[in-house]
């Protein structure tokens, strides 16, 4: 049974796995507290894939003080070998009493495995303790494992009347500096970024993490055209070799002869009899590829791509104070006449960011 | 000198005031504090046009204990007899040795003359405790002064990508039971609605108080055609006489001698070359009746129109948690080509509403 001191230790344990942010993927962040006597004696967290797991910092922190301790980890400990041992092991061996997790692991060589092998060598195991939280510190690792594919998150910066730029296609600069900054905060927390072709066009972004301290994700640009413009960030500050194009085969063939395509990833996704690209192969795709997050950049055409094929998991706007009048939607056909036909966000959150509102809400496709 | 106990009786003279919301117009809210040795002995609020003002109330609490106390009134003291007599008068009778006060009435008849009386009686006046606050609950009375016209808001209900109904013209409802309400609050504080043909035939609205206490501001309807529904709750529930019809000369002629076009007020309105009527000289007009403040609710076009003029003051959004993709913009044309020439808004604040974020700000023509 849970009590109020086990909400209190894995509140740190979370405010520990906290601190591996932007730097764990494609693994999640995990925090780990030792408890003895009402004592912390140890702490961790999991600072980068393939670094030590969160318990076995705390428990070489503790040392042999470890045995008969209380183990908080926000996370359920894994059983197998990946590129470090597994936990159960070291946590038996150790000689910790009690484990108190929020959440199983998702991923299958886990899933109530580990719980398994540590009830067997006979430690207590406390389950679903702040297991909101725990979900919600890592929800595109939960929702990759939960959908499947991908977790998709679409980030727009829109006027209050929901125009992302002119009609002429300017759009520098509509939100503030200080939402510039948190989206470059969610670029460090997904693995890829989704553009259109107008995108690269129009704002010729590089699409790097830059005002924040983070790992590069992928760079997708979804196109068939591929009419990078002359000057193009993607393709001249590519020295990491993260620029994806996504295009059609034939595309892709005739633009890797090319000097500029050199260099670059290609993924070949099928053409419709309309000679439209299908998003949801392009997540496939993404799929194989290992990508568990992906952030959809925009523009219009592709935001509403990913809407229209249901493929959207969250959504984060940036909200200017700002009025444009007509210029270019946020969001294009959708093809919703009534309006409780309209998709519904929940879980909604807003709060200020700079002279702007960021909005936060995630789509119920359900209803 | 005003002093820490300054504000504490101010922002009690600023609550009583605020019980007289929605009553008032065209007076603004007033409220009154009277202290003596650090202690309240007489408080009151201005509670409709045509009632007691708030310092007579307050006086007449402490009675002959008035003498040689301190009165806080959140607005300056009218010198001049309107419905009632001048509180100047009043307040030197009563041996009131200081009055404190956040700021001047704006009001040609008092505006610095309240302030003049009390001095040259041998009291003591401080001024600007809580200006902002106290020019806040007052602002459209404020801003109604300031701009020599009414004070224009702008209420709009959209979706997160600013559509305020689907192309077809559904759009109930956009927003929840509790920003509805919030609606008939703004209703309640200004002395006429505008809406245009659209919203009328579209929306059948009654345009009245009714979620709250409240008197019914006039429903002023800005149209050419004159093309009501069959079924019009502007035309069929006017028992009030506060329908207005803002149109041209023939039109009001032609319309008024028909069977639904009786008991209608006209607003004759110039047509410019190309038909339209300005929404400058509804303003105008709109001024002349005496109203004092009035709340644009749409459609997109009119809408659109005072934002063109130029003619809005404060904008309302309520924003819900849906995405539509096409439909009606919830603002139109505004002829804004760069970004940096989009409407600013400033003073911006957000709060939820229900399921909504209600976003208010005010728009900065000068920028």
């Amino acid at each position: 049974m849970a009590s109020g001191a086990d909400n209190v230790f894995m509140q740190r344990a979370l405010q520990l796995a906290e601190q591996g942010k932007y730097k764990t993927s494609p693994n999640p962040m995990v925090g780990a507290v030792l408890v003895k006597n009402g004592k912390i004696i140890g702490e961790g967290y999991h600072r980068r894939a393939g670094a030590a797991h969160a318990e076995i910092v705390a428990l070489q922190q503790a040392k042999e003080n470890a045995a008969g301790s209380t183990l908080y980890v926000t996370l359920e400990p894994c059983c197998h070998t990946g590129r470090t041992g597994p936990c159960t092991d070291a946590i038996i061996k150790a000689g910790i009493t009690r484990v108190v997790i929020p959440v199983k692991d998702p991923d299958k060589r886990v899933n109530g495995k580990g719980i398994r092998v540590l009830r067997k060598a006979g430690i207590t195991v406390t389950t679903g303790v702040l297991r909101k939280e725990a979900v919600q510190l890592n929800e595109s690792y939960f929702g990759y494992y939960k959908l499947g594919r991908p977790f998709i998150i679409l980030k727009v910066a829109q006027t209050l009347d929901g125009r992302i730029a002119t009609g002429s296609g300017d759009s520098r600069w509509i939100s503030s500096t200080v939402s510039r900054k948190e989206a470059h905060i969610l670029r460090a927390q997904v693995d890829g970024i989704v553009v259109g072709m107008e995108t690269v066009r129009k704002d010729n972004p590089a699409l790097t993490v830059r005002k924040v301290a983070g790992i590069n994700p992928y760079r997708i640009v979804l196109t068939r055209s591929l009419r990078f413009p002359p000057k193009c960030q993607l393709l001249d500050n590519n020295d990491d070799y993260k620029t994806i194009v996504a295009t059609t085969a034939p595309a892709a063939e005739r633009f890797a002869k090319t000097k500029r395509g050199r260099n670059l990833i290609y993924w070949r996704l099928r053409e419709k009899q309309n000679g439209i690209l299908r998003v949801s192969d392009l997540v496939s795709v993404a799929d194989s590829f290992g990508l568990r997050s992906l952030l959809v950049e925009g523009g219009s055409m592709v935001a509403t791509a990913f809407l229209q094929a249901g493929l959207v998991d969250k959504i984060v706007v940036f909200i200017a104070p700002l009025i444009l009048g007509n210029g270019i939607p946020a969001v294009g056909d959708l093809n919703i006449r009534k309006i409780e036909q309209a998709l519904a966000l929940k879980h909604i959150h807003f709060s200020p960011s700079g002279a702007d509102c960021m909005f936060v809400g995630y789509p119920d496709w359900k209803r």
